[in-house]
């Protein structure tokens, strides 16, 4: 018996409502297409949210029952309210998996958990992509060979300004003669973080089986394992201290 | 000859005018005290700066000048203006070196780069702390032995919520049974930071000759290499795509 | 259904047989104690394997059968032949898991796995060992608190000469005053391996329930994703390539 | 003044003897070119050695006085002798730092300290590769601009059989659609290795001034800052043990 995985895909749902050529890739939204492949998956509960929502759709009730989220978003990241970035930062920081995908590498929640600049190179000139597989035994690559391609996708180039992954999965080769870090991971406290490049609203990449593979995968392996809230606590101590330093031990007003 | 390296050591200069008992070991002030010994290694030009100066002393220009940064804070880091930690934090991703001391695990500058809580446990009760020496050819652990110990200090013990260090260079014993992950340093951009764990406020921790010898190492290792701004460039192929793709390139309104 | 998983545990099986404080804990051999509360755990099958056995017990086949090794030894490293190490060692990097408990630092199969020396501070005097809890999301750390005790161990110090752990679950504290990296992971190949340090043959300590804990969820950890054999193939290329540089592709006698 | 840095460039020096087109483009041999241009650099005193001189030219009066040891080797790895491959060894675990070119990641001192096969694809077919440079401010990137290229290479492409590198700083891009780890680096024990991809005999990438400035940036970073022998000490505790446990201390006959 599989344990229910309850995820929620976030999406910016802006370019589906703008641009033609994206709403006839994505006639429901890029999150919904999203959606429906993860539903196929026995054990995932799948809910969808998006930025136009009330609290973009990601209440303080929708975080708490939210297990994996996973984020795309490119033309209004600035419109994503601190207080819900901070929320959902907050919970991962306690366990909950995030997967940012594609133009997430600039998402206000994604840089607030690197710390960093999240930049990199970048061209729409339908540059065919392959993506190297560099950790074969790993779980978010399980079902992928060698390498697969994306006939046509935006490009990202190095270097791109991340922390150093703990995991380093895929690594694209670009027509153009461009390089990246394609698949990466992180752990940031006690959440799983993983960054996976495909997914430029304009081709129609999440429609691909290994896209659809490799994100699935990366769903199972952001799991939680525990749920543990922030805290810094004054302890006593475990073993004997000496006298004198027992005499010293006292309450420290306003510490911390 | 040593090129000139430019160091500004933060204080949040409090606790020296509150409390007498911080006043009499540091009696200008912790940042002061630490000034005052890097000032002797050859190379070094070194200024102060603290909470209560306009613009918290860090103006665009005093960071502009800054090749190292050391910051000591604990009672008031709610006080640092989100401003002045947005405009170091860039400077650090440019390439300037940051050594985060002790309470500033909570910085908000340190928190921001790391992305995590950095919580840990706590306890003043004059536990001795031994700090192991796990990586004796960094060049921040150059001249300490297999450990050194400090009579009387502030206990932080684990888990202590940061990302895994790229390099782990100390680990302490506490008398009262826990231990910690007293040196460790990140890459953040194009920027080295060190945090050590030393230095509450009520032990003359500063005037302790091992703990200067690595606060002296670690702001010599900090050193800038590059100065890179920020930047996510379009960039034109470097080969030669087909040509239904070359057709394809176009600059994209509001892209990025 | 849980798919089975396929163990060989290795004892050294010597002191067992030589020390009558250590039969009396140990009556069967540490590796049968660690077998047995093993053998508990759904879909494990279970075999064991020692030195004094033809091939140490680890034939080809029996190796080609094991999805998880676990290794103890201590005062034979030297007489385990080069050629069952060679073979472990292939089986690690293909993919299967390997466990090295204790004293199985100094293994031969484990030092060709690290590549250093994995040498260590060292003592017999009943110290305590406290194992604090590093990293809690850790499936390897599943059930375990923010620390737990060992009444009684052998003490190993840092520096522990070993490559920097791709994970740092466990650091443990000594009575004596020292500091320990006492469970750390490392992939090699497409090999998981754990290094865990408690258990010394004069304690009881693989009968207590932590121990027994870690052990089986570092077990469900290192199982295999997949079998790659090494293969080092000449390929043709993906892209056309100039017609100059196609001309030049030819076979080179000897390469490789 | 810059403080000497003895180096020693190791050839395996079979290819220029038999090969009219190698002899041309290395006319004295690879290693004498890598001597060459690091003899330019100050402060650096160079010896070469080869597999064909008495115990390969790496005596142990001749590792004793290297500070940095280069490696190229190629068709004839199986000929150097496990005990000249133990000692060169046992050297960087003591501090000596080790740079590793190109085929040299078969050599038998590389794979005995990465622990794994090392193994990768590969192609003779004039690709041009393109190398990225991901991590800037690091000293080995000093000097080198965004990327920088080789304009006929031997292919080495991914998946590469080595442990999660310490640092990243180069990526290849190559025509034929292949990326690669081409250069990385690892802390073994107390020394510094950097593997270095490019340098196949038949093309003169050792004249290239690019190679030429990583090699040299290379044997700079390496610069042992310590020589600490193997050791696994048995120690006095530092704190005093309860007493039942004092009584229990002795040494223990055979014991590591």
């Amino acid at each position: 018996m599989t344990e229910t995985l309850r995820i929620t895909v976030w999406g910016e749902f802006r370019h589906e409502k703008k641009n033609p050529k994206v709403a006839e890739i994505y006639p429901q939204g890029i999150h919904e297409t999203i959606a429906a492949f993860l539903r196929k998956e026995e054990g995932f509960t799948v809910r969808t949210a998006s930025l136009d929502e009330p609290e973009h759709g990601l209440s303080e009730q929708v975080l708490a029952e939210t297990d994996v989220l996973l984020w795309w978003g490119h033309m209004a990241h600035a419109e994503v309210s601190d207080e819900v970035v901070e929320r959902a930062k907050r919970r991962v920081l306690e366990g909950m998996g995030l997967i940012a995908l594609h133009s997430a590498h600039f998402a206000k929640l994604f840089k607030a958990l690197m710390g960093t600049t999240c930049s990199l190179k970048w061209r729409e000139a339908n540059d065919k992509e392959r993506l190297w597989n560099i950790l074969p035994n790993h779980p978010i690559a399980r079902g992928i060979a060698d390498y697969f391609e994306i006939p046509s996708e935006e490009m990202y180039g190095e270097p791109f300004g991340i922390p150093t992954p703990d995991e380093l999965i895929f690594i694209s080769w670009f027509t153009g003669g461009e390089v990246f870090r394609s698949g990466a991971t992180w752990q940031r406290g006690h959440g799983r973080v993983f960054y996976f490049r495909p997914g430029h609203e304009t081709y129609p990449t999440y429609h691909q089986p290994e896209v659809q593979q490799v994100i699935t995968n990366a769903v199972h392996w952001a799991r939680p394992t525990v749920t543990i809230p922030d805290d810094c606590p004054n302890c006593l101590p475990l073993e004997t201290l000496p006298e004198d330093s027992a005499a010293a031990q006292r309450s420290t007003v306003g510490h911390k």
